[in-house]
């Protein structure tokens, strides 16, 4: 068996599995049915690019005892097969006939007798990665067993990490801070965007990161216009402050946080919301405890925001991290979730700071029973120049 | 405005609205909601990275006439008011009170009377960018509007590329080309197979591409066990025969196409796959016509391939190429989608070797009226040696 297809021993994908099935004897689900990449690797070990294509439907069901039955592609066989599992189901997909759908209905019927439940996640930040109108087709094959939602029954189990997916998270967290410390010899004055978003990933990719999932940032003489988009070709000026974010992935668990740098002498505006940005998440880093909902960061930040001058920005100001770039919960003045010791996230403070310009400053925690431990290594507390 | 935000002028943009707006006419749709990051980026321009979080959904509608309404998260203000639109409503996602929903439904309440029919992908190929418990009450709080397929009215617009889009396809190509010219540089016997994944990504970049969203490949002394596997750890051995297959982006476009390396000298079995490969490909690209469809390509293929005495592999041998890794068609038995000019595609031959290992070969072609016009430049006949 080749280790690198399993990421952690099998013991690890018992305990997920079995933390799920007490999750779903509490909503009386019969069965889980996993549809998103995400899912099928945290209780598979099955990591592939092969998520790029968009052509086919993949599927693992978690019975409400016993070993998970995967649903997939014949193209899958060879790979989920050095998985742990065992029950692994193929069809030649993309059919266009029938593409999967009576294979797993026929799998589903066999696990869920015609009253039962099969639990499917279908709320906040999920989607359904199959074809709408095969998904219709499925539900009135299996009536009169019910599809329920089981978002809450997947996402209480995934937010809290095992001391092994923290280890994960912590190894990528280094390799992205080694990349940081490169950023200097190459984000210079006159160079295009571009080019820096494409060195920061040669970085990434050099100290150790197995793919760049995502990078991001901007730059401008007192912060940037948003932090989504591409780069531009436009050069670095002297005076700007260079924002870049990164999810870089290892062994499939990424990291996110992003680190602010000064080209030659920033502004006082700049300087000071970095200094605002920072000891807000300082002041987050001291506070924070199990116990808490997420809003309560929310507030915690944004108030430390205002007690340092500065105003925050609009948007969640953190969120969770782990197998996807972003994961629940959301620091908004929204969301309820209970924060717990083994949760992975981002604490991410935004201000606004003159003309539309925003700056952002982000650091990766595991929340302990103490308090925050920190993955990523602290930014500095003053805004870093190059020198150029 | 930032260019790059746009990627091509208006007027492009404009052309693919007044083809989708035939396309609904033919249908009868009063409106077209769009949900994909492609679909989304194909009518407006919009290029991110941050697809990669899946905490939010996206949307765009065409009305049967006028130009597109986007019903984003508000994150995506600034990047999106770069683009051509001028309609473009925004919610604080993600909200768990309504994450959209009631914003979406009242755009498109405006834009379709309550006994229209409202367009949407839920055929092969596609999925649900958005929480299903959302779907289920947008669909009926819509009612008596009906939402009905859309795939085929998205595809036959998006399957034929304009020459401006061509042009991305071939730079994307041209890129991917060099990279691969470099790879005798760092594929040696003894290097771990997940290095010479790195370095090949590194190559991609350092050649010019934005972002590289796929790689795969494989290595052994007969071929690979299956194309779509992250590397593992384990050095590549003299005698191996090395694939591999990219999928690298420029301004948001791919190209996706392999190439095999022999680490030294390779066995008979390695080369007489790689020529009959090569040779069965050369074949498909004197006889391709438009008319064909797409089912014929794997029939001329694996025809091919047994004349020239090799086992075709299972799975498709080709596809679509575009704004995704893969795109509809695919060259399988069943695919009865007819070519035209214009498409972009991918040939993609594979054969079992021995011992179950398998070879694959690829090239990108746009189908002109006079038959494929290479994108990527042709493999080499025999396959290449790397000598170590």
């Amino acid at each position: 068996m080749d280790e690198r297809s399993l990421i952690f021993p099998a013991q690890e994908f018992r305990a997920r599995i079995a933390a799920l099935q007490a999750g779903m004897a509490n909503l009386s689900l019969d069965a889980l049915l996993l549809n998103s990449p995400a899912d099928i690797f945290y209780t598979t070990g099955f990591l592939t690019r092969f998520w790029e294509s968009p052509a086919r439907p993949w599927f693992v069901i978690v019975p409400n005892t016993g070993e998970p039955v995967a649903v997939i592609p014949s193209i899958g066989a060879d790979l989920m097969g050095r998985t742990w599992l065992h029950d692994i189901r193929i069809w030649d997909a993309p059919d266009p006939r029938d593409d999967g759908v009576s294979l797993l209905a026929d799998t589903l019927a066999q696990a869920v007798a015609p009253n039962g439940r099969i639990g499917l996640a279908m709320g906040l930040e999920t989607h359904l990665r199959m074809p709408l109108a095969d998904f219709d087709a499925l539900r009135a094959r299996l009536a009169p067993r019910r599809f329920v939602d089981a978002t809450a029954c997947v996402q209480r189990v995934r937010e809290v990490k095992s001391e092994a997916e923290i280890d994960k998270i912590r190894a990528t967290c280094a390799i992205a801070a080694r990349a940081f410390a490169r950023v200097p010899d190459f984000a210079l004055a006159g160079r295009p965007l571009s080019d820096v978003f494409r060195d920061f990933q040669i970085a990434l990719l050099s100290e150790g990161a197995d793919w760049v999932s995502y990078v991001a940032g901007g730059a401008g003489p007192a912060g940037y216009g948003d932090v989504i988009s591409p780069a531009g070709a436009a050069p670095l000026q002297h005076g700007d402050v260079l924002m870049l974010d990164t999810g870089a992935v290892k062994d499939g668990y990424f990291c996110d946080f992003d680190r602010n740098f000064a080209i030659g002498p920033a502004s006082d505006t700049a300087h000071r919301a970095h200094a605002a940005l920072w000891h807000a998440t300082e002041d987050a880093l001291t506070a924070l405890r199990p116990g808490m909902l997420a809003r309560d960061v929310h507030v915690l930040l944004s108030r430390g925001l205002e007690r340092l001058g500065v105003t925050p920005g609009g948007g969640r100001l953190g969120h969770g991290l782990g197998i996807t770039l972003t994961e629940w919960p959301s620091f908004t003045p929204l969301d309820e979730t209970p924060l717990r010791a083994g949760m992975v996230l981002t604490l991410e403070p935004g201000c606004v700071t003159a003309g539309g310009r925003i700056m952002v400053h982000e650091e990766n925690i595991v929340l302990r029973d103490t308090g925050p431990e920190l993955l990523s290594p602290r930014a500095p507390e003053d805004l870093p120049e190059i020198r150029t």
